[in-house]
């Protein structure tokens, strides 16, 4: 498969699917011989944002730390699949001009099912005031105005998702998709 | 040109040269059409390193940085050019290790000529202790054991650092160099 560089933004609360999309994105584009880079936020945290704390501020700094790494990657003709909550629109959109090509897909599961997968039972710490400044729940996430694909992983699977995900960026010029 | 992806790092004392070969070399390998980045050492201290000190810890974390970022785009067929002091040796065989495709130059001037260029004036602010932990005056630089070249930039002129460099990299299968 062709493809030219592109930074693939999956956003979203904790809980709304962002990574189980992200892996199978991936071995999707992996299987068509894409080069690809996965820059997941937990990742990133250790090797870039060791001890950035989950303020506004350092939350913003993180993400410009994304960005600035996946811009450098698809300059070079990468495709770079990035999993963060990212919940500040100004900052995701400030990336989005820096990196160009840019593709923001918004994982839109609604607060209320995150909560009852609850994953990693973060939720239920925020809850119980054992994790300040949890997203969704006491501090805020601003939803993406006109992301490139919408994903509402509670109304579709996941399978729907990555292939509406790979047939859009098809559409974009990202990628150019064998006849079948 | 034809190219393989590879990190050239290019360690040494402040005043040393290092930018002033980096530039030339990255001038040179851009006419070849090569695909190239620059990581010098003050824009990675704006964009990843923010905040960071110059004690040894944080120096290692921001020469770990370079060296993640280092490896992604590496591993994507760039070639990078890195600029940074980076004066301790374990944490810059760290690096290689963990690039593999790594190619060490020791810009090798002397502390004497180095601090009798002073280019930053940082040299005479650090004997006069206006600066702490300055590498070279109260703080190790720790010379390259087996560096790929040394560019001894008090004997040698640019245009022989940069083309030792390059027919280097061309030797070690980095390159294809057009005959002439």
């Amino acid at each position: 498969m062709q493809h030219r560089g592109v930074t693939v933004w999956l956003t979203g609360l904790s809980g709304s699917g962002k990574t189980t999309i992200c892996e199978a994105l991936e071995k999707e584009l992996r299987s068509h011989g894409c080069k690809l880079e996965v820059l997941d936020g937990d990742i990133v945290r250790e090797n870039l944002s060791k001890g950035l704390t989950f303020s506004k501020e350092d939350r913003d700094i993180n993400v410009r730390r994304i960005g600035f790494v996946s811009h450098l990657l698809t300059r070079n003709g990468v495709i770079v699949l990035v999993s963060a909550i990212s919940p500040y629109r100004s900052v995701r959109d400030e990336v989005r001009q820096q990196v160009g090509d840019f593709f923001e897909v918004h994982v839109s599961a609604p607060l209320s099912t995150c909560e009852e997968r609850d994953v990693k039972g973060l939720y239920k710490k925020a809850r119980a005031g054992e994790i300040k400044g949890f997203t969704g729940i006491d501090d805020p996430y601003e939803v993406p105005l006109n992301p490139e694909v919408n994903c509402p992983t509670h109304q579709e699977t996941l399978k729907q998702s990555v292939d509406k995900i790979v047939s859009q960026l098809a559409e974009a010029g990202y990628l150019e998709l064998a006849l079948a």
